[in-house]
């Protein structure tokens, strides 16, 4: 199948000079949308995970159907404020500035294995902050999946330590 | 299955007096998560549904799953700014204030059957603005499915047009 046919390419948003890359015009094409999923839950199926952890608000999009598929939980990686309950926090740097990211400090179990799933692999400082979570509270990242890998940007040589897999690349 | 035990009540959050239902201690429950989701699809199964809308954040976190286990495309509902195309907007008012949701304005076919899923179901205001910007595109709004519903908010009453489901009731 041609994905990316279905990805639509939009210049110069959000700032510009970026390309970005809208993945509404693929989820709104149903057996597209499957076939991505389904390839993601075939990557996984020999990790025998337990949790899938997508970070706000397009790894929601992505996580929670492979959580759907493999009978796993979903665990939900947000901005600060918007989780109700007691969180564990961590902060990184941005080009410009820093950023932070929480999640419930009883999301994950000692021991439990993870995959964290998202849309897109830029530069990976948000997915390294969610690994960073997930092993904070004694979880192991068996695998890190993406929709998109942006390769030129180099962020799989910052997920070095782990199993990276995407499935449109540019 | 017991859902309502699954769900933890958070008084006082986002603001004081509101006893906050946070779903995320259902979402990590893997056996749970899939229960509810299989519910809802059981109730669409004679919908034809070719489209699920879910409003951005945590309707993508039930929204997605549905459309993954239907076949068919998803569509997001966002805060303005979000989505990168072209989009319909549609303005509503709040207790104080005004909110706004977009879409795509390619997002939905004339004619399709469209069913909204969200986590919630409170007033209704969300939901309402949901619908109106599907039908503003020629989509026929088929079903609306929530995990919760705060019945003391009577916001099925403002969806009485509408086939509403909720598996959860307050």
């Amino acid at each position: 199948m041609d994905l990316k046919s279905k990805i639509r390419e939009i210049n110069d948003f959000p700032k510009e000079g970026i390309s970005f890359k809208d993945i509404t015009t693929l989820l709104k094409d149903g057996e597209s949308f499957r076939f991505c999923i389904d390839k993601i839950v075939e990557d996984l199926k020999e990790k025998k995970v337990g949790i899938v952890v997508g970070p706000e608000a397009r790894g929601f999009l992505m996580g929670t159907p492979v959580a759907y598929a493999l009978g796993a939980g979903f665990v939900p990686v947000r901005k600060p404020g918007k989780l109700p309950a007691e969180t564990v926090k961590y902060e990184y740097d941005l080009e410009y500035g820093k950023d932070c990211l929480e999640i419930h400090k009883d999301a994950i179990v000692k021991g439990q294995r993870v995959a964290i799933v998202d849309d897109l692999l830029a530069t990976g400082g948000t997915i390294e902050a969610t690994a960073k979570l997930i092993e904070s509270l004694g979880g192991q990242v068996v695998a890190i999946e993406f929709l998109i890998e942006l390769e030129f940007l180099k962020g799989r040589e910052r997920l070095k330590d782990y199993h990276v897999n995407s499935l449109i690349k540019y």
